[in-house]
């Protein structure tokens, strides 16, 4: 798979500050990339199963998308627009509703709320607060949200809310599906804590979550849970918001990650791959109801992405009947049994299956297994990222549109990584730890 | 100018959420646009006085940077990748180290914070408290830095600001210069209250301010008052931030706002045109000893927006050598000496003159006049929107590329304008308001 | 028990702010008190089982304590002081460590924080965070521990919450001891918390409970759930602050209420009956290595009050040997007993037993029978108040030096309530609730 | 003066926390005191020209309270009611009503909000945030409100503030009459922060200032600041919260201290001398209109401080009529010609007078000089404090009712170390400095 040595990271290191991370775990410089492939300026092939932590869901340059976006570009179409009325948003917005939520029986009024996921989260608890006249918002451990202050207070990750260096307020951390083992209902406890008027926790505005949390280690939230969760929003008069930044655009098996447990949240936040591209666009949806903005009341320079919106109405086409959500299930099959067959392998305890989808992977009692592995694929040419608390996971995350022959080759390689780690016998069982 | 009916703004009405803005003052869908021209789907033709608020420095489709776009696309350049290394980002560092920084004798690093300005903003007050460990910000009356909590809270604008539902905090405000006529020292007020222990100001982690504030109305710092500022930083080891998202990339006549007045900020926000084709983009340059973020500390989706280093990276060619900056001189002192001419036409003490360099404008003594010249702009296609605490100054904005004939039709526009708002006799000296 | 009609409430009506509350519930103007027993203005006699919410353990004027204060005052005695020195507190720091701390094997630095529980609690909080320069602390729910902004953030009770107008940050509730049944333990999730660094819960400054949560419904807490909490605390350098203002003084049974659990807090609140007499005096207590004061960095104007040190020292005659904790168990029995009993009477599930010690109750299914029982008691001479989140727990906390002759007499004027509540059928069983 | 030496301060080193502070320049363990002489335990004399911080406007021991306090307890009198209704607080009620509101034409219901200061400034901020809706308070430059978070987070005092370990919130400073020297009136300041929707500036929930402030530096506020302060309240719907706890009962030459000024505040915080005797008590007066808490929404142990209900109804025949308004001036008078006649002996520009009615003193254009003369004070017995932001002023604060001849020996002790001060040649005029 390497055809050659390495480009030099000299000009990152010198002029690029020090924040820079990824580039530290994948020491190549990336000159093209197509589908599922990419090459680095020396021309070494890798197979990217981590496709932009989710932007890139219809992999890269797709041919469709493109030729689309360059046309738009060659005919002079607007580019930019702030919040102006466009040709391209106007056609955006019309087939969105049009494929998207009136087959799901959804009705959102559509929000453009800057080009990010944070700017997408902040807004959403902009307006659960404005409609609830209330400050407190309900989080989730091992959330991930954005970093931005206002959605980073909703963020659990310790590393990251240190790095604000003030305090993060207005959220309260209530334990996701699961987080004490099978045996305690995690609803219950939130439904304690609102219910009792000593709890020290008031009413919020919001409960917001992620229905497979990605960052936090590939925690997927039950169909029941997430029902209980909706019943106990609406007994209370809390709304309900569904962050499906990086689980929405299909990455869970279905358009939104939600519609499976047949849950109706009253926001959601939408961005990495509606942009069908890799280009940046967010989208807030809301509850007709609840779209009590003010004009101009949150903005953003580039909420008007207008490349972003025809490249998203682009990818749109692939939700246009249900062959495509076929398609990852079966994806999604294979990848589960390789993980199967890959723990067999492993010692009892020492590693489990996370995850669902077109995001699973592989936890591990020892953590450091799992950079150890994502290391390991990278210099057999596999693009793979950890995630978790403790970086436990090893995570796989294709796009969507992988040819099947190219998945094939990445789970071979990954299957040569895991048979190299097992044979230094680093792994240890779950009763050893 | 115009040649037909305005498009329907149904499907906006329909599908949109309330919280859109511009487009109930343009009340139009736009579809084409190229240099300083915009037309709507009905193909009526409007000159660009707005720029996309900054963004549109170098026009809209400018070719030359567009070419380069299509090219790098068609070629399976990458176009997302988080903060992996790139060749199109190493280009791009390279030739803004060169271009920008080297002579200019400034010395950064680069960081890429999320494509937006509120994205540069928020790593910018988060790496200015990790440094100091200080939690206090100084910003200034009629600041405007962003819609997301961190940078919301050193936005003076009280609407935005309640919008955030929840206190804002970590912020001081202190008079920008001039806020109270000529004879106060708005330095020295600052001074005081940084240097009396019982002041209740805490010694703050940083200044951030804009040279020219361009939502607040068009104020212009001077000179000596950034000096002083900076001395003041200096003297009590406070990290100076400059947000340049609007008024860098050569609005005020140089690529950076602040070259005039011979300072060095430890820290610039930038975004907006930075971008070049008006793709989100953003950067915060951090003085290399204050660059001492721990890996990924901060990071977003789509840092690493590729299109934006090649449409980046081709803008710079304006700055090769110093003819941009004398053109945009000579265009700035056009738009001056017509401003200074209008003024003439209307009523003593009812309008005065506001802004610099690319970025000037009327300010009103009855504020609405300035919503009413804007929408008469309008009517006569030209583009052009107010600004300030009471929406009292009518800006001028073009892009800095803008052909002279296109700015003297432009010109021409707005006098006739001028005009008729006179002939009504609606306006209204200071001495009688 | 009556004598005559209750007294004019008129004045308090009139003159007196909506915010009095205690004066509702028993309506009459009182005028004189020895020991347990009260008389108001027209002679009507009550027992006082609530001993002014914990500050008179030593009953009403108490005489001997009397005495010494009378005397002082009448020897030109330094009453009020600030905190220079004086012989009072001179005498009451050298009594307080020979007859408190040395013989249970305690040192602590003696803080004198202006003389309410809720100044206790802030310095603590204060220390805890200048200690470990972390922000958050623990609380539990149902805690009650002051009403300024510090404590109140540090509180459960939503209705006192939401009196502060501002958003209350800085803490984290965790379940307390028993929250969620006899299956879950509560330390578990505390633990769980601190140690996965995605929580969102930030590792606290320290954590604040009370043994029995007073306020919170009689609450007690084990003993090995102190011990586990306490150990859970040195594992990750947390301070430990054990909020005694009401519990202490031997409410429980012995000086400090956490005697019998074995733990050494880092931090202790004293207020309520420390003053001896119902004088208003509050101490911290600091383990010697945190107290890092720098001078003044705490303080308040009548943190010297000499009459309350005299009187202070006075009641720790009280603590010379072992008889008073003995005698106080032997009331406690009492009291369980014929609270035992009168539970037999009424319908099984209606109500259970609460509480330990001198603070014990009855907590009904259905609450509002606990106001009724409190207000039937009021109505034949009795004194006692609801607490629970619900107000569903009927309090009885008499002062510790009552007369067996009192108690019993109190004690069957509650028997004669509950009878007559049993009569009236009003009582609900869990099962038919 | 000296009979003796100074007893030993060992307790205290060894057993009270590092934060005590008085004590560090006052050391010595006084014993007994009466009017406005102490002596410390060996028998040496002080004149007491510090009050208790202004808790003793009435002398130490004062016999005519004693007496009724005293016969209070010998009678059984309630001494801990909470906040039932007790003959105590009735009489101080309609006495205070009668003497104190009625004849100023002033209808305010009184709170008790528990025995401090900062209990009192917590429920005024508390009460002003509920009825208003808004989150804000503006406070000023120098302002001394209390040490629990809700009331430090309006004080300015930077080394207190830094105490609190969390970021204190809610409050935005403003510069006090006079901040900028005569020529920038501070009032036109705050109204165009008020008055500018992007000043950063939220309307407040209310202003809370002391007329003179004590801690500050003996700043006086002037006639014409107050009245505009009030009438900028008036204009924005603001509540006017005086904080009269140093300043009231007299100490300024009224009953309370904005009489003079003719504003009726929405608010005022008394406590401190209101006790009459030293003793903790502390009373809100809320304009009617504004009393709309709900029942125990604020509440306190301590609110019901009987012995301070006694003691301060017997304070108040000292303002049944004008005579003792009349005393204070005579001793105001005397004080201030005394400090103008020492001013005299010192270098010019040295030294100024600052203060007003029985708090003056002198401000020292070389900080440490006022410590110097205050340590000199103390070791010829004469008890003085310094105050101000660099603590440059020595500060004359008598008992009100101070015997003139011992006024006189304590101002000939100051006039003594004056003279060694200015022999010293240490002083400094403005000019050298």
């Amino acid at each position: 798979m390497k055809n050659a040595d390495k480009p030099s990271m000299q000009v990152f290191e010198q002029l690029e500050s020090e924040v820079r991370s990824y580039c530290r775990s994948f020491t190549t410089v990336f000159s093209k990339a197509t589908g599922a492939k990419m090459w680095d300026a020396n021309s070494n092939e890798y197979i990217d199963f981590f496709a932009g932590a989710g932007s890139l869901n219809y992999g890269h340059n797709n041919p469709a998308i493109r030729r689309k976006i360059v046309d738009y570009m060659l005919e002079d179409g607007i580019t930019h627009s702030l919040d102006m009325a466009t040709k391209a948003k106007e056609s955006f917005l019309t087939t969105f509703d049009e494929t998207i939520l009136e087959p799901r029986n959804l009705t959102y009024k559509v929000m453009f709320p800057g080009p990010t996921g944070t700017n997408s989260v902040e807004s959403a608890l902009k307006i659960a607060r404005k409609v609830t006249g209330r400050n407190t918002v309900i989080s989730f451990t091992n959330a991930f949200h954005g970093m931005t202050l206002g959605s980073l207070a909703a963020t659990g990750n310790g590393y990251k809310r240190a790095g604000a260096g003030v305090a993060l307020g207005g959220t309260a951390f209530m334990p996701y599906d699961g987080y004490f083992g099978d045996n305690v209902n995690t609803v219950e406890y939130l439904a304690k804590m609102l219910e009792d008027p000593g709890s020290g926790v008031e009413t919020p505005a919001a409960v917001i979550l992620e229905t497979v949390q990605g960052e936090g280690g590939l925690n997927v939230a039950s169909r029941q849970w997430l029902q209980d969760i909706e019943k106990l929003c609406r007994k209370h008069d809390i709304l309900l918001i569904v962050d499906d930044v990086q689980m929405g655009c299909g990455r869970t098996g279905t358009f939104f990650s939600f519609e499976e447990a047949g849950i109706k949240p009253d926001i959601v936040c939408l961005s990495k791959s509606i942009g069908g591209y890799g280009l940046p666009l967010a989208l807030t949806l809301i509850s007709p109801k609840y779209d009590i903005w003010k004009p101009g009341e949150h903005n953003g320079t580039f909420r008007g992405n207008n490349l972003g919106f025809v490249a998203a109405e682009a990818a749109l086409a692939y939700w246009k009947d249900d062959s495509f959500t076929r398609d990852i299930k079966g994806k999604a099959d294979a990848i589960r049994s390789t993980l199967n067959r890959l723990i067999e392998k492993m010692p009892e305890g020492s590693v489990k299956h996370k995850g669902k989808g077109m995001i699973q992977g592989l936890s591990f009692t020892e953590p450091e297994m799992a950079s150890k592995l994502c290391g390991l694929a990278f210099e057999r040419g596999l693009i793979m990222e950890t995630s978790g608390p403790f970086d436990e996971v090893a995570k796989l995350m294709p796009p969507l549109t992988i040819e099947p022959a190219v998945l094939e080759a990445g789970l071979k390689i990954l299957e040569g990584c895991v048979d190299k780690l097992a044979a230094k016998e680093e792994l240890v069982g779950a009763g050893q730890a």
